[in-house]
């Protein structure tokens, strides 16, 4: 019976003159937030604005690493090899803990990013590769990664404390993945049911997943989507409906 | 009277498919590098394979940040404000300081590359912003600056030990400053000439200009340019000539 | 007393993931649009869409070559040769009469973007490249150019057909130039006093710069600025005076 | 019974400082070059140098479009869509064709490069993309495929001339595909052999595959490898072979 839960949220994820996202506005109902590195979004200028407004707001700054892919947004799978990934990820990881030093913080945790997340939760090779470069920059942060995946073992085996995400907005496939986003269903669109998943999931830790099973899912943190119009609104709800449970939301 | 004196040479300035420089050949006679951080040469498995390389030799690793110009290797000159150059140097300070990390080293200084060294050691801002941004990642960093030069006073006034840097192969001006590579005497090209600058700026203080007058200069760090075919022939000539008068080659 | 006007507007300054300015809405009110070509903006999937959009409303299409500087916009000056000039634009260029081919379309005019348009408003060598890269790509194109600058010369000296351009929110100088943007006064705010300044502009061929003085001019297309939220009502009113005093808008 | 073969190479490899390939030593061998067009290497002043160097040899220019990969030569697989392929393959082909153009000459064949080249010999949606793109640039452009692949037919049903591509250093599967590198064998580092390989696909349009089994292959053009050290004096060879068997090089 869990009784609080991470809402994390990706940021900074705005390029040079382009924006993107509603960070200024998601910040104040979010525990953490992972922050983009360069490679696939955020220049040095939006990761210090973010980790800056991450601090103020006494928020969790983790660093969201990414494939070296700007024009897709680090969205398109990479023939990337378990060595390519470390090496991406030991540099990202640390340029966000730089800014976040040079600013009086710290760096808390790692999620990867789009394809590398979900490369990563598939691919034990990848996986592990990730987790290492993680723990040999600093075996001291959390890692983040999809519930019940192979990232958690892996992150687990690094000797990392491994926090399991969870997502409100997608429904779940009977083995614990997330239904693909090209199937129908995948997305969750009604409020109300993102918000009574996301409560099945933190109070008796499992989801109904699409086909109507029931799977068992450990929920250490909760992904907010902060580039969506209504991320701020859905955020509220989601507080308000914690509130009335008695789950408390905090950094894991 | 001097009697030792640092060597550092760029390196790790390969980039992907790209290779550059002649990093295995001229690691053992040097005692500090400053490695490429990715913004303007030096991708994540090159700058992996350079510190690894530099800490079995023993040597001294450095971050050496450049502007975001990749087709122009960093050497051209781009309208950066003090707010931009001090965020590019903690990402990139803080990239390399991690992949340092990450094979059990640590960072030692930091050398501006290129046209972001030559306007640093102009522009009393943009010295003071670099300057900034090393000690606000790291206070105990080393900052390497042009001899003389204004980036100096901003890493002492940053709080930061500086390095004073001099060069084998470049000819003065009587103000300290570097004869621009345009102007006819701006190369030392005969290897006899150079060696005897060095000698004068270790053991007297001083160097010739190319007017004949003498210049004050303090030389806590002599810069090898790796990327010459000779480079390394040309370090072990220094190395002779420096054992032969007493002359140590530590970091500093 | 001239009967028409070209209305020219940047677009397709979208890239990857992240969308900048209103391309859809302004598209009816211009003649010309210049298009970035990937080096400051402007992904292939994004430089497909726009011309597309300017075909579907039978609008010029033109190329926006900018710096290689996607993280600046392509707005920060960079040290850049007239050689370096020339290559970018002849690139960039003919990526853009690509796309138009491709679409059974076809290039119209080229107009350097940001950075690289006010260096070339300012350097010959500059400008004589880039209306040398122009001519030789395709002789039949027009250059827009800074009315009264050097470029417009230089154009001509190509032998190209040039637009002298104009601006309607941005006051002038006694020399022909535009006010900086940091000097007060340098932006025209109130739209009233920047549809007049247009009407003197095409129908007297001059304008009033900031001190008072008269300045002649001549005024081939007007740039609307269409990353500002106002820029189809500007245009929509803009379009209004032009039909009351019987002025046509049409392509160069 | 042929008695003529286009002899092609890779070229304009080399990106800013970095340089790659020895263009000058192989272009003397070559009847048609496919110049890299800057999304995996090749900036705007290589490509102008390389199209030069071409066209002083009347070498045939061709365009190497690949993936935006800098970091990854366009070697790694990336999840692209067809229409990105369009896309990409639209751009980069415009880009050289206008650096031709601004020389006198014009572009001649277009060949995919790398990670793309494989992907377009497999995917026959891939492959038609592609073929669909250098057809609506230009209709008149030839289209360089592997043998056999896919992407041969993809470029005849778009209406484009095809030239079979065959290689003298790989081995051949008995489907016709070549044999992945990472396999035994797959390599073919006898340059007797070589030639011998070459020879029988030229003149009976069949090659003996690794198992042994002959397969009925085309040989329009056969692809050499100009970033390895004995490229020209392997080319040298081939030519002495020719000329004794009355086997012309000429482009297609």
């Amino acid at each position: 019976m869990k009784h609080h839960i991470d809402l994390n949220c990706d940021m900074g994820e705005s390029f040079g003159a382009w924006t993107m996202g509603h960070d200024q506005d998601v910040m104040p109902w979010v525990s953490s937030v992972n922050i983009a590195c360069g490679f696939h979004a955020g220049d040095p200028a939006t990761m210090r604005r973010t980790v800056a407004l991450a601090l103020e707001h006494g928020v969790r700054v983790g660093a969201h690493p990414g494939l070296p892919d700007l024009a897709g947004f680090g969205r398109r799978v990479m023939a990337v090899t378990p060595q390519d990934a470390y090496d991406l990820v030991v540099v990202q990881v640390g340029a966000l803990a730089a800014v976040a030093r040079s600013q009086g913080g710290s760096l808390h945790h790692v999620k990867a990013h789009g394809a590398l997340y979900n490369m990563a939760a598939r691919d034990p090779a990848l996986a592990q590769a990730i987790a290492r470069a993680v723990a040999d920059v600093d075996p001291g942060l959390v890692l983040y990664a999809l519930a019940g995946s192979v990232q958690v073992q892996a992150g687990l085996d690094a000797g990392l404390a491994v926090a399991q995400e969870v997502f409100a907005d997608r429904s779940y496939q009977p083995d614990g993945s997330l239904t693909p986003r090209q199937q129908p269903g995948a997305m969750i669109t009604d409020a109300e049911q993102s918000v009574r998943q996301v409560l099945q999931m933190v109070e008796q830790g499992q989801v109904t997943c699409l086909s109507g099973e029931l799977v068992e899912l450990k929920a250490d943190t909760l992904c907010l989507h902060g580039d969506q119009p209504d991320a701020a609104d859905f955020a509220r709800r989601l507080h308000a409906a914690f509130q009335e449970r008695g789950i408390g939301v905090q950094a894991v």
